[in-house]
């Protein structure tokens, strides 16, 4: 998620408008209590493990209108509203969540809980150890997206819905989106993937490990215990420049910066900031060292990379196989980060496994960062998406009453 | 350039083989001793300025047949050939310089120096200020490509060449080529611009920012001032391994890396090297920092981040107006770092300026480097015009006589 800073809020987005959720407050629950832990994708246990979460809307009777909303790379739980009233801006998907907005909270129970492995509230790196008091840091065990999803399936299950509505998310959320699917086909009617990919590319791959390296070699990350110290800011804002690139698209930034100069009438002949677009990447690195910690940004960028739906399933073919829910699919025409070619190797697999599924490219000048900005057609897409899945879902439900 | 460590050599052109020029040594030249500096387009004023060179093939006793190759970022004036005969490797584009090779060295007189600003033995930041007796570091002035074709214009002249054949250069080699033709309109016959832009755009300009950003925030680094002290070689690998990564394409990527491991055989879920692409990432990073110095990779950018044809100059039209030279102008469909669109606003303008122009976009999966790679059809290219120019000059000079 790159250019949440500069969406422009829209009046019914606005804190008291009437298609805002208005004031939400952020949950904890606890699970994996020990000896409960969680098995990990590596063969590791975790736990305790905090989930930090939000809702909106009102789970039904039937709990048949359930939503699960995930987050990408930089996000967190506070997807819709604000938490106080003082907040500046809004949840990272506002767009779509609230009263009469695409995900209707007049009709659905939203949930939307902060991956492990972050920082914004559940169990990450930055979080104590129970075993020695401090920080885990490097002790932290490298987690899978697939790690991330059987997390939040305590929460789903502590929330008592057996199976959801539809789970959504773009970029790494769409990668939990496609794993909750195939992990626990039962447990979702629905599923929303949005720029997204089944498996990492070695493009991808790439970025993520010079990122990696920027925080790894700065002088204060120190393997990783650098809580209570000065922190790798340098390195983190470097890994977050470079991703900020990948978020964008090359005719964007065109039209966006061009070759415009930042504050001086001429070239300035030396190494501070000559061009727009460089002024405004030290702003996204610099506000993004405030907010984010730099063990998650390796923590989490690790789970991408290994993300491979086709691992230990032999294919794509066969990782869809057998799973009953209906797929909508979601590209961009200009993110090269997660390519249409990729969401159209989703659609292959799906559609040879006779799954229902949409697929729409939506034509869009904004790269990657597409899915979080204002857009027509991803909204009226997940919209009819949804409401569809409802009527159906309901209908059967409200029968067997 | 990016891959030319990974280039195989063909027969022709090793060491002893028919079609290579075989052992070359680098000149040196000096110019602009004081008080007859060179006036950069800064306004500052840098000399002496000391010329790497080499030369293959002999001068024309009519001097018509003199090539001026420009090489890119990290490359230098050894461009064909062996410096020894314990190299390993030859020249950068030897694939196109030597005997019966599209610059056929026993018909051309093949000219190449490293540009200012650089490490391989012209004028850079690492070279000593005469005024102080140390290293230049951050006092030496920020250059232009404009700059470097200046500075290359006294070693024509010092050769004795009034009017080139031609000058040929892809990438920032290209911008040179460009920048050459439209500075000194009459001292060339034919231009070659090879997968190069008349402007870097927003996006080349964010790349090398990151790259610089990372040089500077290296604790090594101290404001430039850190030769005979520890180097910022992991800031410099850094900007290296982002830099080469706009080199490759997705497509080649995917072809050569996948998501195959590196030397295990499962993920090691720890923050080592996983993926293959991981593993060729550092190595292009630790082999650059060995041969190149940091404060040229800043001065070397940043003259690539001021190129603008039309700065000054009101538009690329009114650039090339009155240029008399011939074009020939290269794209890979792969290059994303230099897109054919960029070419393609290049050909325009000479066209619209009544200018004899060739145009060709050659498919390759291997991104920007296509033009360092072996490649039939930018073979032909390059040899089909610039002999074409030859016989016409030729046959004039021939008269003249």
């Amino acid at each position: 998620m790159a250019i949440d800073n500069e969406i422009k809020i829209p009046e019914d987005s606005r804190l008291g408008g009437a298609r805002s959720v208005g004031i939400v407050t952020t949950q904890y629950a606890t699970f994996a209590e020990p000896p409960d832990q969680l098995e990990l994708d590596s063969g590791q246990r975790l736990g305790p493990i905090t989930l930090a979460y939000e809702t909106y809307g009102t789970l039904s009777a039937q709990h048949d209108n359930a939503v699960l909303v995930f987050h990408a790379l930089s996000g967190d739980a506070h997807v819709a509203g604000y938490n106080s009233p003082d907040d500046r801006k809004p949840g990272w998907w506002d767009l779509l969540i609230g009263p009469n907005k695409p995900l209707d909270t007049n009709r659905y129970y939203i949930i939307c809980a902060n991956v492990i492995g972050g920082c914004k509230g559940s169990t990450g790196p930055s979080s104590i150890n129970p075993q020695t008091g401090a920080p885990y840091g490097l002790r932290f065990p490298v987690i899978t997206i697939g790690d991330m999803v059987k997390a939040q399936r305590y929460l789903v299950d502590y929330l008592g819905i057996e199976k959801l509505l539809a789970v959504v998310g773009g970029s790494m959320g769409g990668m939990q989106a496609l794993e909750w699917a195939v992990r626990f086909p039962q447990r979702t009617a629905a599923v929303l993937a949005i720029a997204t990919t089944a498996r990492q590319s070695a493009q991808g791959i790439a970025f993520d490990e010079v990122g990696r390296q920027a925080i790894m070699s700065d002088a204060n990350w120190c393997e990783g215990n650098y809580y209570g110290s000065a922190t790798p800011s340098a390195g983190l804002a470097i890994a977050r420049m470079i991703a900020h690139i990948t978020y964008l698209s090359d005719e964007q930034m065109h039209i966006k910066f061009g070759r415009r100069l930042q504050t001086r009438d001429a070239l300035g002949y030396d190494f501070s900031t000559d061009f727009q677009v460089e002024s405004y990447l030290k702003y996204q690195g610099d506000s993004f060292v405030r907010r984010f910690d730099a063990n998650s940004y390796l923590y989490i960028t690790k789970a991408i990379d290994y993300y491979d739906l086709t691992a230990g399933r032999g294919s794509l073919l066969e990782a869809f196989s057998g799973v009953p829910a209906e797929f909508l699919v979601v590209s961009f025409t200009s993110d090269w980060l997660y390519p249409t070619y990729q969401s159209k190797e989703l659609v292959r697999a799906l559609q040879a496994n006779g799954i229902s599924t949409t697929f729409l490219e939506i034509p869009s000048n904004y790269g990657h960062d597409s899915f979080l900005l204002p857009n027509e057609q991803l909204s009226e897409a997940v919209s009819d998406f949804v409401d569809n899945i409802y009527q159906r879902v309901h209908s059967v439900t409200g029968k067997s009453r």
